[in-house]
């Protein structure tokens, strides 16, 4: 990366779980900032945030707020990138977002950087960052597509509660405390605020993230399988998903089986592909009972995979277990990547 | 059932979590008992357990215990079940063994009487239940099978700690109580008693339940495998699990996919078959969420099947998620069916 260039960088939805995580992503990895502009909602604005030593106020996100930003981070909820997002656009600058808003628009690269790095290059002002649960899948499936072929992929979720926001760990760590003294648990929120009915997640598991759409899949088990094909660039993959919340604070962890083109490989064949891929990291041991777990895996950058296994009927399908920490590669950090990858190519 | 006739009937293992639960089934049921003797190891033993009114003392179980026992349930572990079930069964008793010490075994029908009620007949003294996330799957294939024939299983389980014993629910209370007082988590069990290293299961997920065979899988894997295909009399029945333990304390759900013979059905098809079905519950209605959670089917008798769905790509996919009492119809309840279902029929 050029040390003499540096960005004005806006990040809206700064006071939010994922803005807070954005934050400490672009001071960890000494992101080339220029200036720092943090948006929120008129409700967070006038909030007073430290980063790199300076204090800077929260100001209230508009439509004015983007003269001279050259890269806007976007993850205040799809309804304001929708409102905001295209003024960002119209005064220049670059808009990573971390919503469902503009994923599966054609004219708007969905992103990780692992898989399709090169699909930067084609924004129109906008770069979306694919849900959670989809990023480290495709991470683990690249190196797998790229080496042997890809033909299927049916995968079931194990997905922490973080992925629907602070509010639902409160609710978890509430409702396990109310367990443990054998009162009444207090539902007001899983499986989906603003869904009809809510259930206690405490050693619990629901079969439902996001509302159901009219096929009966939930709008999550369709942005997995949506938001793969087009980051695999491969339209005629099979993808199903199921997925399930758990009574886990963080990472999602993902049953994935796949069938690839190649016949005739071993385990042994995955792990070489899978050891040292990019953003990837190989835990599989059985002798030594080493596999990747969500608490594992929590606060750490990569895409853990183990229980790598071969189908015993199918010489073409194999088993994976993959673990990663959904509000780092699976938000925060893959939009920081996008940016990184956006300036280092001169893609702005 | 013959009102004239009773049973004598022991119970080995009386003092354990599915002992317990076996005899009060057997109250529960009104099971035709002539007289009822409960064994347990030397340090149970002198323990006093009431049934029916009554007040037993758990005596030591030997190979001398069977003498005039028509029916002995088997449930302390496959070491006692291999010391004392010839025994048991030189005396003239049928023994129902709830351990895996013989579901494998050739000459020994491995039965869930929803699925093969008459492969009963054939014991030759000896009859086994299954392992508990095979039989609430089976239960649930079974109508499908039947109706569509099958091609193809791959599951992934979402499985309650009890079903390692009274001891891994004491751990998951104990560590999630320490997990919320900020205190560091004692890992002494999980993910098996006997394996090298152990993991915190509260606010966690391990993908591992049983010791590792030599292919990678866990025996827990290849139980659900090679037991399905015999109890549903399907050797060439592909049949793919991936077995992982979470941090709840009842029931089993199972994230099921499904290929069946029969092209161009639907859901309605799947709901139509399963609603009704013996021992199944279908609850499965997105517009109002409702599905099957391990809590909402705890402490009840049947397998619960919701979230049917027809996989997007292959029209013979269907993706089911199917939920049980792994104490209830997972042990206990299914052990007392297979004996309703011997004196029933007079296959003693």
């Amino acid at each position: 990366m050029s040390v003499e260039k540096a960005y004005n960088v806006a990040v809206v939805g700064a006071t939010g779980a994922v803005g807070e995580k954005i934050l400490s992503i672009l001071q960890d990895k000494q992101f080339p900032i220029k200036s720092l502009k943090l948006l929120s909602s008129k409700r967070s604005a006038g909030k007073k945030i430290m980063f790199d030593n300076k204090e800077i106020t929260v100001e209230e996100a508009a439509p004015g707020s983007f003269a001279g930003v050259d890269i806007a981070f976007f993850s205040a909820g799809g309804s304001i990138t929708k409102q905001l997002s295209k003024a960002a656009v119209d005064a220049g600058a670059v808009v990573i977002d971390n919503t469902s808003a503009y994923r599966m628009d054609e004219t708007v690269p969905l992103v990780v950087p692992e898989v399709n790095e090169t699909d930067i290059k084609e924004h129109q002002g906008i770069i979306a960052n694919p849900n959670c649960s989809t990023i480290q899948m495709v991470a683990a499936l690249k190196p797998i597509q790229a080496a042997y072929g890809l033909n299927r992929v049916i995968v079931s979720t194990y997905q922490a509660v973080s992925g629907a926001g602070n509010a639902a760990c409160d609710e978890l760590q509430e409702q396990s405390q109310q367990y443990l003294n054998e009162e009444e648990m207090k539902a007001e929120l899983l499986p989906v605020g603003g869904d009809k009915k809510h259930y206690p997640i405490a050693f619990n598991a629901l079969p439902q993230i996001d509302v159901f759409g009219e096929n009966g899949y939930t709008l999550e088990e369709m942005k997995m399988i949506n938001e793969t094909k087009k980051i695999m660039h491969a339209p005629e993959l099979s993808v199903a998903a199921t997925c399930v919340r758990l009574p886990f604070f963080t990472s999602h962890a993902e049953s994935v089986y796949v069938e690839v083109e190649q016949e005739g490989l071993t385990v042994a064949d995955f792990w070489k592909v899978l050891d040292g891929a990019e953003g990837v990291i190989l835990e599989d041991d059985p002798s030594t009972q080493t596999y990747p777990t969500p608490m594992s895996a929590a606060n750490k950058e990569e895409v853990f995979v183990g229980r790598v296994r071969k189908d015993l009927d199918n010489d073409k399908g194999f088993h994976l277990w993959v673990v990663s920490d959904n509000l780092v590669k699976g938000a925060a950090l893959n939009t920081v990547q996008i940016a990184e990858r956006l300036v280092r190519n001169n893609w702005l």
